[in-house]
């Protein structure tokens, strides 16, 4: 049995994930964390669990080891954290962003800020198993890929890999997306009278996840690349990239 | 040309007063009032005003004179207020629930507070037109029904009035609503997510509006009375009363 | 492991049926049967099986043995194949409405037909486990309740079971359902422009799943009794009761 | 006053129409026919339309002369009924595809069939306004633009006229549609539990309106010219172009 600990458990990923680990037949699942909900019941914030699990959330200062630490936190927090992680288990897997990019320089320019610690970078294999299914066997840091960028990079890397795509153009991606995409707070974005029925193009250009699929397609140096667009329209989960 | 107020301007109930106002030839609306959005443009709340008015948010210590003022604050706020708001317009309408109820007993039982000017309730005639027409014509002194409450009047009345129903058995009235009548603060219950597809029995027993109810069909002294339940259904306008 | 039939294995209760009994440790499902899709495979009509099963659909006149058959017909179609059903099978349970109701002259009265085979009536159990477990077990001869009426007989048996219940009133009961309540069959009325966002009151009265609820919840002989209604929301599946 | 007809008014289209004409001060509808409704009242179809007119549907063998006549029938009816169309009016505008392509090859490769007049193509202009507004002034035959064409041409068209746009690549285009473009007839990919929230590459490339977008954007001689795709999303109106 392998013991495994959530950070930042109380998220719609955090959520999702604890819903598979407690169905894996080899997995127990020891310890959650959340700063909002500490002391509370991973049920208060993931009300389909009841009655598959008793634990509470408890703050990260309390982490103790574990065989496995799965992290879905933000953006920009595993990669500060590294360290304290480190020290509580050897085998990590992040959900957020801070390790699914090779080029440290991909992260002032596509998130804004310097990564922390870019000597890190290329301890982790991207996570899509499809793509990296030996490198993952063999690694003990896994950083998961973005949903609009899995579903892009699974369903063009065997055009891609095989030739069969003209680089001379743009690959032009339209992915659309669902409202539980941006997260499980609140926001004057994700008010149901607004959000509903929305057809919105709220990523026309620039969507930070461009990087992680010029990345595993190997496209960093071709131009034109990749030209990736995003549109929020009715749904709560799911994906469909055009 | 009539000059027209709207004090607390910025939230649906307001956006959708100001669309009429704006579209009624013998009104002029001259000043908007909003603590929070002071200084910006109508149509920063109000998107689907664009083109059609150029007013200004103020803050409500600024307002002046009207021929007439609205009022579409929060429950409790008109009441607190309404020396001053008299103070710069003979003709008042509420479009809270501030004085809604004749009976000022009833604040505390139905919404938790002491009513801060009793002796003004019976100054106000209940603003629904198929009631109290000949009163509405005579008043400077309106509040409007709430949604709920309108639609069930509207239906009931007739009934009622004409000796139809069997007042030994509850009138049951069961309401189902979009999510616009939360209003236009985003908050964890209208997060899309969970608000979309939801059907929510979230007031089965004891919804404020059941007072205008009971009220306006003159059943407060009726026992059993009227049974009110209401439940969120996925819709973002909309009200449908069974 | 029992071998299972089902017939008219087309519809939406025909598809989730097929999904439980694809699951079933103990079952084996044999034949399947549908007059539109014979020479078909289920997944046709059912993708979600896809992978799950490669069995096809048969005219019911092909239909052999096995050691229980599920019928989901129209309404008004296994009673009056009774004999045929049964000379193939020991066990037959029925998801349509013709066994349900023990009172033949229910059926001209809520259905609109006079029932062929009056005399078979009290040979089913109704099949909600929650009040008929041990008369289950016991017999071979099941006729599962319809939507409404389960979820209605389930909130309301433990209370009118506990005298809790003030018969002397109505008991009121307002169901809110989605849109596959309405079967797999294409309509006017469930065309996605007119059913979209539908708040409808399909059955303010007169609702045939009464006929069960006063049956189960033994209101026959009671007045007033159930005052039942029935309105369409914006959902797929789901049914809420008030 | 301009007397008007519309030929083929039952369908959403037609509503549209109806709606907008019935609200023109210098139109009157004089004339709507429907083989299916003759003899109804045009709110059967319409029920947006109460109070607003009395008109019945006639069928269309009753039709008579109108200043102008609207037809709003399914693609490939109009063109090969135009002579008795003409017979009727001098203007006609045509709200199918019949005369909005003036290659007569056009048909037969995006439609399917061949052009029953292929030399009366020249007499129609195409109805967008921002384009021909001075054609439109002086022609009495008008091709209106199909909905995803208009939307992409309206978008396309300043970018592509003020050379900003490398036709080198090609010009990508992923439309988002609602329900009601598939029109008022129900059908299995209409049916509610199936069309709700989809998310579904109805046309991932060869969609009809792409011919239209060629010709008006200029670019039916350019190589690689537009790649066009288009997605049903969860709306039953609007569409989004990216």
């Amino acid at each position: 049995m392998i013991t495994a600990a959530v950070v930042g458990a109380s998220g719609y990923t955090g959520g999702e994930l604890l819903r598979l680990l407690l169905g894996h037949p080899e997995v127990e699942v020891t310890q959650i964390t959340s700063e909002r909900l500490g002391g509370r019941q991973a049920t208060t914030a993931h009300p389909h669990l009841r009655g598959r699990t008793d634990l509470l959330f408890r703050p990260r200062s309390e982490l103790g080891v574990a065989d496995i630490i799965f992290v879905t936190l933000r953006h920009g927090e595993s990669s500060r954290d590294l360290d304290a992680l480190a020290a509580r288990s050897t085998t990590i897997v992040d959900l957020a962003a801070d390790f699914r990019l090779r080029d440290s320089r991909d992260y002032p320019r596509w998130y804004g800020w310097e990564h922390p610690a870019p000597q890190r970078l290329h301890d982790f294999v991207y996570g899509v198993a499809e793509l990296h299914r030996d490198e993952l066997r063999g690694t003990d840091r896994i950083a998961t890929g973005g949903c609009l960028a899995t579903a892009t990079i699974l369903g063009l890397h065997p055009l891609v890999a095989g030739g069969l795509v003209n680089l001379a153009m743009p690959v032009t991606v339209e992915a659309k997306v669902g409202s539980s995409a941006a997260g499980a707070q609140s926001s004057a974005a994700s008010h149901h009278p607004h959000r509903s029925r929305e057809m919105r193009s709220f990523a026309p250009t620039g969507h930070r996840h461009t990087a992680e699929i010029l990345q595993e397609l190997n496209l960093t140096r071709v131009t034109p690349g990749v030209a990736f667009s995003a549109t929020a329209v009715e749904a709560v989960r799911g994906v469909l990239v055009t």
